[in-house]
């Protein structure tokens, strides 16, 4: 999938470790429905308390945006993200035998932890662009294998999943939010940003991200 | 009227500044009709830029949130201020003969740039209650001087806007975040917050921002 | 004087702005002597005030530096200022008959709130270059002002102010300031930052402190 | 030993916690001599890029500081930090050669950007009581483990560390650090600050930045 040249570049530069994301043993166990249910429960359960702080991190990006139309996408990602995929959550887990309560006592593992606080953290010690790219490889990753488990998947149980991310609903964000980048990043280095002194250091918060994202995978293997 | 507990002490705190501010001369010519279009008009064009920067600090609020329902409440105001408010100060000043283009153009002033980064800078230095303490005083001010003027307006140019802070949108918000604002305090300072060490600088925020109100008023009456 | 090539196109692009500041009446009163004493030592305990947050400011800049040399240099400009200037500002004060804690009890008038807040709102919602070119204003204009006056001050009962900044420790901090805003721009900007689609808004924070100083002359001058 | 009120109650609310973290593994390795040089000198330069962070946290302090007195003592940790303890770190390397450029291009591994990460965010986010509980327990712990070290330690390499550690400086420091929590804590939660609903929040910072501490032991023991 291609959501934006920005991204596109990005993704390259993160080399095998985008790969490693994408295609990680999880995500094809999601695929092929090998995936223990104990296990995507976990992940569900900790990508509940993920969600809450990732949202934290979009909304850093509103206070962050340097115009009314960054803001407004940015907000519109928010209350994507609270009102929708934060309820998704919920409402999946009531369906796997987990109340709201316990999901709401989950204990957040180093894993998770690292990555939200990695994101948070270059937000705010940098500027709008240092956020978007520490945001990027989740959303957009999300989006790929959304997309390639569609074409792909097996028997899974794990269908809705593969639906929600593969949905149109989904994918607009991610072409919405690829379109943002592209836009801000040419209001801030112009239109041959890779030339900018400024350009490897979003692709090192675009590269830790991924391997933040294949540390979450691997936590997710471990109930 | 009274938007709940804390808001109440906040403004005892506040005292003859608070009254300065709620029935400021600029307050009284909307509600007599003796405010100068110009004003008006300037005052508009100012409070479009303000909204711009407050709408950030009310991001900033879901990023210092301590549970889903602060985020979620935070973030509809971020969405009413963003989507609706500034929507309809753009269509006001464009009855007004001001274009968005002039709008987005507009220079800043002082005394509107003082209020905005006081309140973002209480944020970021502190935690979620001096930022709200720093927000309060707009958020309740508009709802007080709406519903005063509502009872006491004569023949005005200016009925659409006393029809907004007036309306029953504008006034379940105030509720609603003084109720926010309740229970957040209840949260963080205990059911006896004015014994709190930590309550003296809430009524300093609260009240700085009230000054920094009357400020934007008297802004206001020099186009 | 020239405190490197940043802050000679900074300041071009401020134009009347900065000879509006370096030249106010407050600065001219303080060469001849004509300043009232009043003014002088109301500005000084204001600038007490302006201190503190400016203390913070430069923190934040060590918060938001790149590299252990950045570090290095707002670490020393934050001890400099805590530990000397502060402490210069009690030792004056208290000359004129201030007691320090009259000093810690001083209220910050608005125009000084305004400026302060301004800075760390930049930096803390852009990156290490919009903190710095906030910061900027206030240390190089300092630099050019004691230095001016030292060639051009008459009789005048503040001389200490002016050999505090013209002299040479004041002077070499104002260099390698200059030094390392020069590095940091070369490091994120590359070598022609000019055309650097953030550029502009680098000299719009730096005209805008600049404004800001002028508010602060102005209100010194209003004690 | 103990460094203040404070911290002999968040200590002991971090309980088995607290244990893992002084008494680990990698720890006793330094005290009886048996640890790796590999070992060490891995953890040397992920200490090198963990201080660096450190600082910038620390740095963060100062700029949320609620009076003079607090700027002064995080200026001066800052100050140790920088100019000592990293060069410390520099100077170590070198006898075990690592040059300074190997530390500088060092990888930073998961488990150390977790904490200085969750370390910058708690602060960002929180008050300046919230950034001291997650400082805490790297200082206070360090001094611990150096007092513990000196009196059961044998014949170990590692003696120059534990020197460090258990030296007058660095337990100056401690004490220091100690009374400003103490004091912080007393100015904004009163005299019976374990009864302040905000008390629970402080007590899971200092829990969490030690289990962070446990991981980046075990870090260690893998080079």
């Amino acid at each position: 999938m291609s959501y934006g040249r920005t991204f596109e570049l990005w993704r390259e530069a993160a080399g095998d470790n985008w790969r490693a994301y994408t295609d990680h043993a999880f995500v094809r166990g999601v695929g092929d429905g090998s995936l223990p249910k104990a296990a995507f429960v976990h992940y569900l359960t900790q990508d509940y308390v993920f969600l809450f702080h990732f949202s934290r991190a979009w909304a850093l990006a509103i206070t962050k945006a340097g115009s009314v139309e960054e803001m407004r996408l940015c907000a519109a990602t928010v209350n994507a993200l609270i009102n929708d995929e934060i309820a998704l959550h919920i409402e999946v887990c009531a369906d796997a035998g987990i109340s709201e309560e316990e999901l709401f006592s989950v204990e957040e593992r180093p894993e998770n932890l690292a990555y939200t606080r990695y994101v948070l953290e270059a937000g705010y010690s940098g500027d709008f662009l240092d956020l978007m790219a520490a945001l990027a490889p989740c959303v957009f990753g999300y989006g790929e294998i959304g997309a390639t488990l569609k074409e792909t998947h097996g028997a899974t149980p794990y269908k809705d999943w593969i639906d929600t991310y593969s949905g149109d609903n989904y994918q607009s964000v991610c072409f919405e939010i690829g379109a943002l980048i592209d836009q801000a990043v040419a209001d801030r280095l112009g239109s041959n940003p890779v030339e900018s002194p400024s350009w490897a250091s979003l692709c090192q918060h675009f590269d830790m991200a991924t391997r933040l994202e294949i540390g979450f995978w691997d936590m997710g293997l471990r109930p």
